[in-house]
């Protein structure tokens, strides 16, 4: 930690944060300038709050210098982490990899015939929500364990993996039976509490970013997960919210160099929530792996127009089939690919 | 609904989504100008989704315009909520209520000496985290149920009200005996399934606006808790993130005047958080009173230097003192009251 | 400044950053600690981009340590600038001044009743605009010369300070002989060579905070004014954006005591701008005055059902004399006050 | 217009609305639902602001349905806008075009060099200030006319256009003999006066969007231009302000399919403003173009580490090389292309 004193900080007052600092167990270096005085704390205390520096008395500024995640950042791993699935399928890898699904599970036909233009196409995830988070309690909540049912039916004749949300702890051990990722949303990204508990589990997690949180945020809370020993996480950049209204959400693009520069995690995006519009969803999805994302999270829907929910946003068969054509176009270019198609349905 | 289409729409864009609003539930009246048709979606449907209809082809805007929550609104109980506690505090009526105390309870010593200042200075809570969300694993967590037993203790002795924060459902039983105002914090706000079961809960329950939510959001958050059939419901603005940095988040005061408009349910100001330094606390508590606020919940540490969390928005007990004054002074200027000093330490 | 290096730093990255420090002028100074060396920058160079040295080979994290402005800083003044007019008014002193008027200078008879309704209120300065900056090119663009001409006529028959938008350098000349304030708007925070010119100017002016604009780029910005030997400078906090979309901007009341506490220029506040909806304008101007505004800049109108610019933001007379007398039950609490009614209609 | 009337609004209310509307210019038709009243103002007068309608008595909602530009949309030319330079350049076909070069001319070595190594690799423009707008007085200001010349110089010994900002009236008629492009920068996208005298040049003009700047707002700027008569104009997406810090701004990538759709003026990308840190730049750049930018605008510097502005965000030459390398293979893959490198150095 760095504390850099006003020019009109006293002796006493330099001396109070000295003490301070060695108090939390830093080494203070003192750099006694002819304007200013500087303390750099060096050594890592198990914890402290650069704010708290921050109104001392006398105190111009004080700054972190070492981040407050470790198993986290690129340093602990700096090969990347691959994620496997008992099937073969890895994320992280050379392959760029396609999740893609309803936003909602709504009937076995729904997403059965999902299933099979999301494997058609060449995606190795079925997505689908069965407990579904809502800002309004008047909107559809999702079909629950009957939907995990479906999924996991229409996951195994299909050959695709699934990925569904949790929304709570005690969801988890309804869930496991039935899905192959533990999906983390946005608005959960610091439910600690559940971070905590997945932490435990022993299947793969996705932890999407909240729509306020910084990538440092984020970061922290991947560390929960991998805390507790659970490495096989996949972060997942899904939009932030900006004053900009024509979009849902602004979907930070540079958030994925930025985080493969950061951590040696796997980085997903999601066109979908990103925009919220279909019509932008092809473009921000050639975007995100054009600037390095390890695959994508899509939302599709055999009739959107009648989607229970996210109709908005999730593509038509056929834009979802022609965008994943440019993706294998695309990939190449950035030294990945994508899975070719399964079959014709 | 209100569905405005493009100059250019077809006559078949225009019935398709004429098709649509019927199938939902509209009755559909049908504007045809020179320039452009607007069809106008009377009655309330059970749900819908505005999103759809703004991508649907031919379609230039897409507008709801009957408010997406209903007991929160402010016509739903002109009058206003009073919430009643069995002392006779009441929050919500002529009297602005404070609630203070430290972040985390940390000691019996600890919490004791801030009861005791707390009340000393004329607030009626007493608050203090017993279960912490920290942004980081590594960071002090709380003493769990240990605090609780604490709190109970130190309020009882003191007469003090007690709130504290509720991070998820297993907790809710666990507080219960020991807790009058179940706390949701910013980043639970959103805690659909938490926001449910507290519905069902006969006390009392503090809702706190999240750092990315807009006000339309708290107030369907709010639904959640009042469909349960919990009207004992306070609202609490704590601040929103923007790209301003020197202050911890941007206090959004104006959330006040508007909630005050808008929703039935007392509105709070929390400029611990809404500021998060200390030094900015006493302004900004003061203008949330100016504003309309129902009342104040803020930090206060009898050794904010030496706190083991938020120490940096935490008042000092002298601070804390001259800002009850200020706001003794204050409070009849907007025709309220804050309670005298209950006695001197 | 203070360079902080990666953990995985060579000896030869450290040389290099210690060599280009140097080369702007810093003095240097070398913390190396078991985990990572810190580099630490004494002296203050001409001019240096922090930013640079972010992205330099082995660099973690790279800090400004003194504040890149220098005459607007509170250190400069310690006790507080006071602007005096020639007719005794101050602003910065004990007096909380209100700047009131429309939007627009409409019509003589528009302006002459503003000038008499301001003025009975209390209010010092009549606002108006002469020169409009509209977002739309169809939009309303102001009267030009005429409304400089009508407003300098009815301040003198009110014995009204006048203050009066200027939108770029060639209209600082013209305007001189009407107005007694320059106001700069927050779309011109930034345009740096109007910021010079009225820096030469022996004029007060008024600089408004952009709707992006953090306060250390306020600050900045102020500093181009000051630089040019005008220190007869007010700043004025008039809303910031966020995502929030019920309120046209989120003021940003706490920018007030930021702003006092870091610089000794006098602080207005502007909630007509700061939420752009008349019904929450009262709210703000108390909110602002009780968080230590040295005075208000507000819209009110004769009849804004019928205004031709901001209408929706403007006060009704009756609002308007109202909120005068709030303020001057307010005033006194936080050590001001506020004048009286000059006189009736 | 829409406007939709509260349950709880009088008839009285109702028709002061409608009266209103009516003195605007607009034919009204009613909806009377069962439970609110819809009027719907059909035609399009000169101009109205629909925030006045919203706090009107009795209103719950207004809305404006018509987009308040007319020139800048995309039914105005559904061909989409392509401007043609003297030697044959096009910006808005079926080429992606590359503007590169310093932040500042420095000298004549630097920017020679500049343009030598930006030919080479391919792009068609020289890009460098020669009027800088930095939000520090004392930071380096630019060379000015000196400035200017050397890119012309330099321009023309190399075969490259020359963009160039321009940042007030005055310098319009200076920079005329010098640049190819007038570019406006994003501090400047609302200065209204100088866009108006902008729209009355003959010569092309890039303007980038502000950092606070809705999509709408920025293609009201480009109204003011187009408005004047001056067509040869481009759009540039160059970060928008959230509350990220790790990056400088957060390149909102999704405005470029959304100014695709909304307007047919071409649209260009600047990743080094958008992220403001070079390692992100080649990132950033590629997701711009694969979501259909119709060029970029970067910085490089012969020598980053010694620039004398935005260092930190310019390519070093080699990373510029293999960036164009990238883009070439990049380009096809949405069906465009950019131009071979020009010659080696």
């Amino acid at each position: 930690m760095i504390v850099a004193m006003m020019e009109s900080a006293t002796e006493e007052q330099i001396q109070q944060v000295i003490e301070r600092m060695v108090e939390l167990g830093f080494d203070v270096h003192r750099t006694t300038g002819a304007i200013q005085t500087v303390l750099a704390g060096v050594g890592k205390p198990a914890q402290f709050e650069v704010q708290e520096f921050q109104v001392l008395a006398g105190v111009a500024e004080a700054y972190r210098i070492s981040s407050p995640y470790k198993l986290a950042g690129r340093g602990f791993r700096p090969e990347g982490t691959v994620v496997r699935f008992p099937n073969g399928v890895t994320v992280g890898g050379e392959e760029v990899v396609v999740m893609a699904g309803p936003c909602s599970v709504e009937s076995r036909e729904q997403i059965l015939l999902s299933a099979q233009q999301v494997a058609a196409g060449g995606a190795k995830f079925l997505r689908g929500g069965a407990f579904k988070p809502r800002s309004s309690p008047y909107s559809f909540q999702g079909m629950g364990l009957e939907g995990l049912k479906l999924l996991r039916e229409v996951g195994d004749s299909t050959g695709l993996l699934i990925i569904s949300e949790v929304m709570e702890i005690s969801q988890i051990e309804l869930m496991m039976p039935y899905v192959d990722v533990f999906q983390v949303g946005a608005r959960n990204m610091q439910n600690f509490n559940l971070l905590r508990e997945l932490g435990h589990v022993r299947k793969p997690v996705l932890l999407k970013r909240g729509i306020a949180a910084t990538i440092e945020e984020l970061l922290l809370s991947a560390e929960y997960i991998l805390a507790g020993g659970n490495y096989d996480l996949i972060l997942c950049e899904r939009g932030i919210r900006t004053f900009e209204t024509y979009t849902r959400n602004t979907m930070d693009i540079s958030a994925i160099p930025v985080l493969k520069k950061l951590t040696h995690l796997p980085v997903l995006g999601d066109p979908s929530h990103g925009v919220g519009r279909r019509d932008m969803v092809p473009a921000m999805a050639m975007a995100a792996v054009a600037a390095g994302a390890d695959g994508l999270l899509m939302e599709m829907h055999p009739n959107p127009d009648k989607a229970m929910s996210d109709g908005a946003q999730s593509l038509f068969p056929e834009q979802y089939e022609k965008l994943m054509d440019n993706l294998r176009a695309l990939a190449p270019v950035v030294g990945r690919s994508v899975a070719k198609p399964a079959y014709a349905i």
